[in-house]
């Protein structure tokens, strides 16, 4: 990988990472570098001009990006080896190293179809769903034909506690009818939206929690499904995707739609939140990066100099681009780790390492940014730099999949199951000093 | 003060502060606590819908709600007693306490012209101006009739360092004319802003670099005086008002319209940013006071459920409310501290206390708020709660008048002056010590 | 109070605190200033150098200064007025400021018997005991002569929780049979401790668990009670009170000394918290004080000057300075408002305030004072400054009466109470928005 | 090394570094595990035991250990291939592995002879030293017979810049004089001290800085070198090794004694700070592991019941295990990254990946083992537990080898040195961005 190792794509990445990136994925990451550069940042405020025009459609310019990044081999990066002739075969840990360029620019992911909630529903649908269903609802959104939602929180309803999942699937035949509210998934007003993945309760009486939620197809164009408002976040409508807020009214669906089986939501919930969890975590990664890039940029700025000095000759400013610096870094690890993890032992061993990432990341990237918005000063807030929308975003991935107490919650509480082989260990501590005490000839003491 | 005691206006009050309220002012914080409670909380959708329609002219119900309370004697509270009849002779303390009920809504301060930045400005024309200004543009804020603007920082200048404004007046006689660029100040837009008050740079040349710079009236209308864009503050316009950003293309005003006198915009300057600065502080505990009800309302919210228990009773959560309430009510003792300290000892001596509520104050209350959109779940960051809003003002209030870094130098500064004396203390406990020994038999010691 | 304004010991105090103290605290106050700072600060050396001689004794020099305190009217100031001629008559607010001077020197407050746990015993005999007792145990403290320690804690309990407390006292007639082992409590090795006022469980059995309990009066001298080690603190074993591990076995104490009757320790134990509490956080403020004096001086040393700058001319530094100075004021005003509560609304109504105090206060101090180490470098953590003893001392305060975590739980509990006052105050602006609604023609509209 | 997965020395190791052990690393992994756990953690008391006996002295337990652990081949681990047959060949991050291990016991490394200051000392000189140098004060450290000191910081001098290093040496035929006072390096009480390595000033004048000082051996029984006082860190002697106070009053040493040659000094500073500086850092990670332990420990012990419930089924404290376990985890990445980057980069360029561990972990730690502190309770302080010093072991290494501000500082230079290139990035976006809005038809906009 030697030619490539000063490329500003590789050049933040550990020398163990460096050493595990096949010379395929070295040339992908290159690419995807190159694409963001060029296509990405410097479009972004073509991509803001298009949306005013019109909010809710997909811009004339991610169509054509989509377009091409498709022709380019950029397509679906994420994919898994087993998916055969769509998937680039990178790992995890090449991936992640995709993922953090594709984060320095908010919709980067998506001119490669590898944005959220994308990512998580195609894997999905090619875990859990029958050939038809691949064949109705999966290729399309492989060949970036239309997009589609994940549509799990409720108002109102701690649904971080999936069990409390209330929205209502009734069986009438071969016909299901849904009647609920729902929080997020994506915007039904744009046009694109092919439909949504519902998960919701269809037996409520079964004894076994775990067993009274099923997860369903539902076409956007479904007679009785109305988007009552979209859901700013922070203030911002994110269209044309936006997050909506849904009330299905004896919204119809065939039986057809149930993904795997009545009742088995929880099996599917389980294998959807792994890789999809910590890709947010590794786009932060990279929008941090260039939120810091900004704090530098000004650092330097000859037109900004309070007291007579540059910003960056302030020896705390100085002090706090080593903090930054110092913390992303850390950071990175933490997230590339996790990716080898999946990749070494499995999503399921992955657990610890992706909750880390998940619970880590977030409020760190939210942090660095909001340290870049106060040094850059006055304009930091405002719509010259993209800072507030960087700052925006990972507070939203600190609260999306649930608030990071959740995981902190089920983090500590396998830990605690640990305690009991500690404090056995500590008891052989005790035994043995006492043996030594004998020994020695020194008076057994306890405290 | 006895039969108030128990009020919600006036329960978080310390007893030095409620011990030092006029019976008259016990009044004033009890009508302002009804009226923010009863015509502005409740009618906060109310004004967004009117916004919808037209984004940028005052609503009808902020017109209609600024009439009722100027009739009601609830209009311009700020005002010091020297105002004669048009002060309802309030004092600092006082005041503080009938604004952080108001802080409670994002605009109820102006429904009673007690906004920002009508307050400071009234207080610079009252001060600075000569009659025939006063009465020309003073005398309708006053009244309430049209709005006003501050102008002073510059994009891609160090302006919290104000020796770096480089906006230029030069003359023609009687005439004035300016060019330059400025950001914040109220939207032109908004039929309602009468004028600006510009700080510019009149006489570069002069060897003295606090006497280079001028302060002038520009009337709203002014040919040449155009609004490029508004500026977003983390996404949020701030609509009807917002914060302009300007380009003064040969704007040409009468010389009648310098305030004090030419070079002289340091010395209104420094006038200035007194209470004014701190205003913003007081209002910024109500308005946490209000998130941190909201979580409490979460709290007990039966809806809400984790793992089969109340959000309040997770004994983490039962911390963290404890926790922001203990810190806001600390903040609130500095911000009152604060206006005591002007009240007593003016508004020069209490520098150091506005700098303390200044630099504290809005990191508290934005840490707090985004701890209660964290404990509201996933809501807490849509436009379900007030959150969102809320944070961004106490964000935007951590960087308006100058980042906190600015401020604490300026503290750190003057706190450096005081060491010389200490190292005297402690020279003196050394010879002291020396003596000491002797009359002990002790052999003396250094470090 | 003129005279005085700029008088070190006065010029920190609020205007509102400097307004509430008489004459005659002023006076109370300068002279304890001058007591500390000629008497004690630059006499820590000798104390230190007398006690390696002696470890376990009372240095001649406490013995001297607490003679000559006494005789200078500077002894037990923290004396409420109802003591009669024993109290000064100082309020709690004007005793803080006292207390905050002694805070400068670790064992000033010794020399003045102000010193815990001395204060809150004295406070509890007095309000507790018969008369007889007061005679026998109080006397003798309020003359200076002798010590008293307060034995609460055990080990392997959780006594935070003193319902937890397990010691047993059992009664064979007119003797009472102490069995158990305590933590905490000065040490039984230093001859000048008379007693220990103990708190142990007496009725196991009775269904009300808070009258298991009684507190009782233990000579030091008894038989079977005996010291198993002292027990440092980070270290530091604070000799030569030093805090015990004790075993009591089957110690025989008379009936005659139970305090107020059998089964009433929690009686006791609500009474004895409230100023006692605080004192240790206003002594903190002091001490904390002379940390930052340190700093300071530091930063204008001469001769430490990495990249060739003085520290206080590094701006980061400047910046930790002004840092410091604000937690720290901001402190004090938590601290004096607390002191202020409990002279105007009483002890029980001060609960609050006191945990304020309690919670914030040391986790400040020990953090301001570690940042003086930090800044101090090198020989910031040697016994080249007091530094590392102020640390230890402000980490015990954090977890002595109770863990900070303790009190959190308890402000969070009592605040959840005040949740559902908060929901009817929401649901109130629900229908007054419902109506305005009607009002405005506008779509009421719910989330 | 798949038997060895689930082993305790190695379960908490990533996959990616558990791939790079060779069989023979796990080997000795394994080996020091056992060796720690059974001959050092219990042992801990009969160390204490020892030196209350003689606090100057090494222990005889300590020297038994080193006996048996050089012929187990537990001995000078940390030493580099190039050792030859005194090297085990561990890469720098195998040996980290080790190190971690060893950090669970204060003490432990000293009985392998892979502490502070022996490892630094040991590459100094073999890297500098001639050969009759090697044989005469190298092969005894190699060999465990005596210790050495590093003596570099002064009092009242920034000699974290070393630059400021004032203590003379002059020279006098082929004798060279040294005089000054110096702070740290192990005590001259102990008499297994054999030497200081001593940076001193020999050529004040040279007009270049970095040429002004020489690196030379000082024998410990030298006359004319006395120990003033040995320094407590945070009130701990760290007896027998300890910290001293040193005078230089007209040594005489002779010229061979002079390392590398007159004035290169730095050129040997620069040499020694590698690995050594992450050791530290290594060995701190096991020690908050095992302060982690005793806290986990804690909240599931029986006795302790607080208001019923265990520590540990307060979700309060399950949150704050999670929160150390996950901070404790994204240390070891970061200190295992930066011995990976010296094994494959090289030392010069691990310099930002040894800083970053340098400042990050020794204030994790810290922070770390003082919550631990806190959940522990009352006991948490005392010597009940080895928390106390755990602290102050992590606090020390925080300013020890300089303060973290002057790393950052370090660090944040470096950094501002990209900050251009970063600037021509961003330029070359708004290029391509105008190149955009022509293709778009877009208006190009500049802020």
């Amino acid at each position: 990988m030697s030619p490539h190792d000063d490329h500003p794509a590789l050049n933040r990445l550990p020398p163990w990472v460096k050493a595990k990136l096949s010379s395929k994925a070295v040339e992908t990451i290159v690419k995807v570098h190159d694409w963001v550069e060029t296509e990405c940042i410097p479009a972004e405020p073509i991509m803001k001009a298009q949306l005013v025009e019109n909010r809710w459609k997909t811009p004339q310019l991610m169509k054509d990006l989509r377009k091409k990044a498709k022709s380019n081999g950029l397509f679906n990066l994420f994919l898994p080896k087993h998916f055969g002739d769509l998937s680039p075969g990178l790992t995890n840990l090449e991936y992640s190293c995709c993922a953090e360029i594709m984060g320095r620019c908010y919709w980067a992911a998506q001119t490669m179809n590898c944005h959220a909630p994308e990512t998580g529903n195609i894997e999905l649908l090619a875990k859990y769903c029958n050939e038809e269903q691949k064949k109705k609802w999966l290729q399309p959104l492989l060949d970036g034909d239309g997009c589609s939602a994940y549509s799990m929180t409720e108002p109102d309803r701690a649904t971080s506690d999936a069990t409390n999942i209330a929205c209502r699937i009734t069986r009438e035949g071969d016909t299901l009818i849904i009647n609920g509210r729902k929080l997020y998934g994506n915007a039904l007003w744009n046009e694109d939206l092919a439909f949504y993945i519902l998960m919701a309760c269809s037996d409520p009486d079964n004894p076994n929690q775990w067993k009274r939620h099923s997860t369903v197809i539902v076409p956007a164009n479904s007679p009785g499904l109305t988007m009552k408002r979209n859901l700013t976040i922070m203030g911002y409508d994110h269209a044309p995707e936006g997050h909506g807020e849904y009330v299905y009214d004896n919204v119809r669906i065939p039986a057809a739609n149930i993904i795997l089986g009545e009742g088995r939501a929880f099996e599917i919930a389980q294998g959807r939140l792994g890789p999809g969890r910590i890709h947010h975590c590794m786009r932060l990664i990279g929008q941090t990066e260039r939120a810091y890039e900004l704090a530098l940029i000004r650092c330097i700025d000859q037109r900004k100099k309070p007291r007579g000095k540059l910003i960056g000759q302030f020896d705390s400013n100085i002090e706090r681009i080593a903090s930054m610096r110092l913390r992303l870094d850390s950071m990175r690890l933490v997230v590339l780790n996790a990716a080898d993890v999946m990749d070494t032992l499995g999503n399921k061993a992955g657990r610890y390492a992706i909750a880390q990432s998940k619970i880590l990341v977030p409020e760190m990237a939210a942090n660095i940014i909001d340290e870049c918005m106060q040094l850059y000063g006055g304009q930091g807030l405002t719509q010259h730099t993209a800072l507030p929308e960087m700052w925006t975003y990972a507070r939203f991935v600190r609260i999306a999949d649930g608030p990071d107490a959740v995981h902190r919650h089920q983090v500590g509480r396998d830990q605690l199951k640990t305690a009991e082989g500690f404090r056995n260990r500590h008891e052989a501590y005790q035994r043995r000093y006492q043996e030594l005490c004998e020994q020695w000839g020194v008076p057994y003491e306890t405290f």
